[in-house]
């Protein structure tokens, strides 16, 4: 991609050097944190090992990438004084990530998360394994708890270590800040909405936009914005993009849930059926039946969150279908996709970052796994 | 107190001065929230509503005044014009307490705190009331773990926005930092000392040394100090004292959690046997039945956390008195109050403070609630 942009810097660190030069940023921080971890003796020293294993441990390292890619897109030298300290401060946004993913577990009483027993899970084991007294299942939850508060808060060390000029530390704080509130009150309005059952697409689509658009595509493109000091016309186009891009992402995700191929997704088929996930796929689905097709939205209603055999999952998989909620849910991702690329397209983003966010754009919504 | 310091000034907050100043900057941060909140909608306005609701409900806003004073007495200068940031960035203390508190009810399975439900149990009413569909119980620990990330991220967004010059931020982050470390790294160690059941005189004392000590004075006075740009001698007396009166503070807590007046203290008499805390009250009582009276050892291991009668209480509190693990707990307050009082006294603290910090650490070693 960089052939034939003319700049005479060297590439940006993109794809796999950047997932690698974010992993390297996460290791020094925690290697950073050594004295003070041992200090708080071998418990402790147990609990931060269990997390820096989490986080290390693999991930696409979206919101770096796309932080980091932003900000070079708003003139951010790569190769210039300011670049190892951008890269720490966008490589914090994975321990914001390991918090919120350690509590979801909890509150989706997830097992299981890339193929490894959840942090919760894994301390219950440590509890039963070494016959502990008092409810192995609460001990593994209030460590869960305790460990994801402890990523939270190294986020923000990290950041405040990170060595950014006063200046753009002063620009990143409120758009970290909105960040990190609106994943919260996106996870807060997703269990509120399954819990309440308000099953509308409207409702769906604000979740998508707090708890996935602005958390994992908008904020970060726009803290690296912000980090580069862009102008308010570059940051809205990154923002309008991100917007898109990031209810898109989220579209497909609700879709793969669904109709994904389970050898590819890595999680059963039909698992958001079982779980009962209020997706803007059912939201659709629903809203379509309710017009058209009582019984099945009753079907649809009685059977979304049950322990669900294969064939259930393929009736409920051809209903959704014959509905048209799945061509409605393709448009919106293609809708999405178009505007928010012609937004970006028409930015003053540096040319070959403008290339790679459309790239990503595209593997975002267009991936089948 | 003033009265003839000769200092020109008008005195510094102190006493419920300082509990309405930090009261104050804690409703100005959530209402320089409200728009941002707004935007994700009623079920997050609630969620806020209930956090502001807990933050305001009461306390007696320990870390702050510690923080605080303690910036005082490093020759800060409460009429100055740092003076409204450092008391925001000291208020922020009590959103990581807030953080803290929440979590820790979910952890202690606890139901009520200063007369009203906690967090989760509030939620979980709130479900069970509306008939919301899934498990209330689980609904409420779920908001309750998103309510208190949210205090936790707020607290850092409130020193982000409190105005601190940069050098000051920079002298104030390694300390918060190491705040936040230890006070998380202090409850998983509870929890693991509660399961492993390590009753040891030593583990116990860790604990409180990070869980309680540290957090509750020694970390805060430091704040207030590097904030201040204190000298390293006035710093290392401040942190012998915070520790000193910190750990004096929770064996008074663990003595009145056992002996404590249930009209005085508001929790049913003898709580913390039947929660069976592994304080240093308890660790001190079996370690000395270990060596002289093994049945007695055994009464108490197989008494602590269970469901005791009122008689079985008097008799766990006549065994413990008799024992002389009681007077070894006050000997070891006496003994560390004196030399935390005379590391404060011997430091360059500026007068006046140095005189409320003596108040304030008496007040926390002899309280009776």
């Amino acid at each position: 991609m960089a052939a034939g942009s003319g700049t005479p810097t060297r590439p940006a660190p993109a794809g796999a050097a950047l997932v690698a030069a974010v992993e390297g940023a996460l290791v020094d921080f925690f290697d950073s944190r050594r004295e003070l971890v041992a200090e708080l003796g071998p418990v402790f020293i147990d609990a931060v090992a269990e997390l820096q294993d989490f986080v290390l441990r693999g991930g696409k390292r979206t919101r770096p990438s796309f932080a980091w890619t932003g900000w070079v897109g708003a003139g951010g030298d790569p190769e210039g004084p300011q670049a190892p300290a951008v890269l720490r401060a966008c490589a914090a946004l994975e321990l914001v990530q390991a918090c919120a993913l350690i509590h979801d577990d909890i509150i989706d009483s997830s097992r299981t998360r890339r193929g490894f027993p959840t942090v919760h899970v894994d301390f219950e084991r440590r509890h039963r394994d070494r016959e502990w007294t008092g409810d192995a299942a609460h001990f593994g939850i209030s460590v869960g708890v305790l460990v994801g508060d402890l990523a939270l808060a190294w986020a923000d060390d990290m950041v405040a270590a990170a060595g950014l000029a006063p200046a753009a530390r002063t620009r990143f704080a409120p758009v970290w800040a909105a960040m990190r509130t609106e994943v919260m009150g996106g996870q807060l309005l997703d269990i509120h909405g399954e819990a309440g059952a308000d099953d509308s697409v409207e409702a769906a689509l604000r979740i998508n936009r707090y708890k996935t658009a602005a958390y994992t595509i908008e904020r970060p493109l726009h803290l690296g914005a912000a980090l580069a000091d862009a102008g308010a016309d570059l940051i809205a186009a990154y923002r309008e993009f991100g917007t898109d891009i990031g209810i898109a992402f989220q579209l497909r995700d609700d879709l793969l849930g669904v109709f994904g191929d389970p050898e590819v997704t890595g999680k059963p088929s039909g698992d958001d059926l079982r779980e009962g996930k209020r997706t803007v796929l059912v939201a659709e689905a629903l809203r379509r039946a309710d017009a058209t097709a009582p019984a099945a939205a009753n079907l649809l209603r009685t059977s979304l969150g049950t322990d669900l055999t294969p064939g259930e999952v393929t009736h409920l998989r051809t209903l959704i279908t014959d509905l048209g909620a799945v061509d409605e849910v393709e448009r919106r991702i293609t809708d999405l996709t178009d505007r928010g690329l012609a937004a970006l397209d028409t930015s003053s983003a540096a040319p070959e970052a403008k290339q790679r966010l459309r790239d990503m754009a595209l593997a975002a919504t267009r991936r089948v796994a």
